[in-house]
């Protein structure tokens, strides 16, 4: 799936739920998520961690849609020709 | 660009990298990253808001890669049939 495709899917399922929440009212969802996350791989949970990841990735990214940001537009212009910074592939910062 | 495609292009530039790095140090990072969105969503900061996300995706990224986690795999899992709670689209949860 593109990524764009994705923030499509999350937008149809929870855009006008996130945009009335509103922009910090989300975050805070988004925050406990990456709490979960921080937690499962604290404790190598292997049982919810693949879902921890999903989860982070949907509320960053319904925070990107509720801000106007193209997720797929943004990674690629940073890190599509390789480390934004040496440029290189792989890094040699 | 597919999300795996993302995930793999990320893998080229930095898995070395972080993988040497470890999972947390490789977090501190990511938390990094976490609280500079954070400013910027605070701030309104249009002019960086867009590379934060960019920075946050490419770091939450390699962390799944570093846990063997396959992030298209794992949204498409849990978001690809609509909202998993009530399985529909738009949410009505």
């Amino acid at each position: 799936m593109r990524l764009r495709e994705f923030q499509e899917l999350i937008e149809r399922i929870y855009g006008d739920k996130d945009r009335g929440r509103g922009q910090e009212k989300t975050y805070m969802w988004f925050a406990e998520e990456v709490g979960e996350l921080t937690r499962a791989l604290r404790r190598d949970d292997e049982e919810n961690l693949a879902e921890e990841f999903a989860d982070v990735l949907a509320w960053l990214t319904t925070l990107a849609s509720i801000r106007g940001v193209d997720l797929e537009e943004v990674v690629l212009q940073k890190y599509g020709a390789g480390c934004p910074y040496c440029e290189a592939v792989p890094c040699a910062c």
